[in-house]
């Protein structure tokens, strides 16, 4: 077991933020796909809880954290009443939205990964779960959505890659022994920095690499 | 361990019977989608052991019944051959169909609170998981039919709110010691003829409110 | 627990080509859907690894092999990096793909009914599951990438079947203690050659009945 990285109460803040801010990007697409009060509370609360429920069921954590805590549960709720009433308002604000939605990266990975080595997993399996962790509840909103999962188009600005390196820098601690409340604040707000600039900048990923490098391919993009 | 709700073989009926015309659903939609019988097979078994699959996954009740009881298994099968053979009678009954649908609602939602909170969850995340192990499988069979769960659609009659309704019963029921075979099949009926109401006067959720009552926006419906 | 079906090595070896030839075709339908390169590796792996993960989950084999074992984790980012550079090369092998794939499929039905069996499910389970294994990773991997699962779909050579004869050989085998390595490896091969015959004279499975039969019903097709 790993020491104990933040005071309970200042973890569990972080916790209700992260998930509150998912929840707001789940209610807004809810929103857009102009689906009904309950699909807006439905795509909150798997957008916000997703990736950690996908995390616990494979690291054995059951019933998982989403199940355990009612401040986890009640969040969503209140994020989708919240869009509910004031979607155009909150929609206004798309770059606070992004901003925090970005903080949630950065907060999740750090805790995806640090819980899935305190179950005992192997480092890259740590690693993995963090990322799962920070956009599988992405990846669920998108699919219950019925769009392709904007963490997989070659269109939308980096989204993995922040949340990898969060998780790569909190193994490398776990690794030198090194993770404590400073370095892990550090990889959550390293990996919300690079979210960021990837914004910022509109950083992009490559498509397959033969799209632009073979004389014998007609160029498709 | 709360007393045994109905009979062993009461209880067993009940569940076949929710299974057998949750699995009518998928296998319709498979016919509609123009599946093979395969599909068929695929899309009654998810639509009728989704929603329960999803509740032991979460609680821990591993291997799931789905798996150990044949019976939960073969049902699904017989419906898919029965949809297979006798599709244009079976839609010409939609009513039917529906009604019965109704009547798995109600019987699911009440028999996947009562097992989540056997399990040790709280009162909301056990009606929480009653709500899903009701609509769990539609959704499935939603998604992999690749279209918007008729779940969280604006332009469905209400699908949710009976089967919280019929959740919260039975935990306002547990809260007072008050669940018994009698007061689960009063939730049961309760859900049950609530959707039966929402399917006759077309009850539905309303949309982001704003789309209505703000007057900055523009009708987008 | 039955008797190692075989050597440790030869058995994960056999996992590994399995895993292999499941994530190249994620990943090239990947690049069929104009996916970066974090999409190829995210379909690479889903598709390698869903089947074995849902498999596990179900019978609480946690954390999953997918998770424990790092040759599970690297091959697919193996297959989506070969992809990425060389995917007209590939997609050009086709034949050899769907070669390989059928093997995957042959392999991983064995090993997931072998498996199920191991952890104490009973036969007509296991079967189930080892099809679930063989073909839930290209359920997955269809969901994300937004389309309707090939495994459904009528137009699509038979591919639920050669899953089907495999596990059933399986249990017989069980059911009769005749399960050995060879009788292993025969289930693997009776599975990979029905694929392979599907393939050559396109087998598909027949659509709901009265398409054709019904009189009073006007063609669909």
């Amino acid at each position: 077991m790993l020491q104990q990285l933040f005071t309970p109460s200042v973890q569990h803040t972080l916790d209700l933020i992260g998930i509150f801010v998912f929840a707001i990007s789940g209610a807004l697409l809810a929103v857009r796909k102009n689906f009904d009060i309950f699909g807006i509370a439905v795509l909150a609360e798997v957008t916000a809880l997703g990736g950690g429920l996908i995390r616990d069921l494979i690291i054995g954590a059951v019933p998982p954290a989403a199940f355990t805590d009612l401040g986890y549960f009640v969040t969503p709720l209140f994020a989708a009443v919240l869009v509910f009433f004031l979607h155009p308002q909150v929609q206004r604000i798309q770059t606070g939205v992004n901003v925090f939605d970005a903080a949630g990266l950065g907060l999740f990975c750090v805790a995806g990964t640090t819980k899935a080595y305190e179950y005992g997993l192997g480092l890259t399996a740590s690693a993995t779960l963090g990322l799962a962790t920070a956009v599988g509840g992405g990846v669920l909103r998108d699919i219950i959505a019925n769009e392709v999962p904007s963490l997989v188009r070659w269109d939308r600005d980096l989204y993995a890659v922040p949340a990898i390196v969060g998780s790569a820098i909190v193994v490398l601690c776990i690794r030198f022994q090194a993770l404590n409340p400073g370095t892990s604040a550090v990889a959550a707000i390293v990996a919300f920095a690079v979210r960021l600039l990837a914004l910022k900048y509109h950083w992009r990923a490559p498509r397959a690499w033969n799209r632009r490098s073979s004389a014998v391919e007609v160029e498709e993009g």
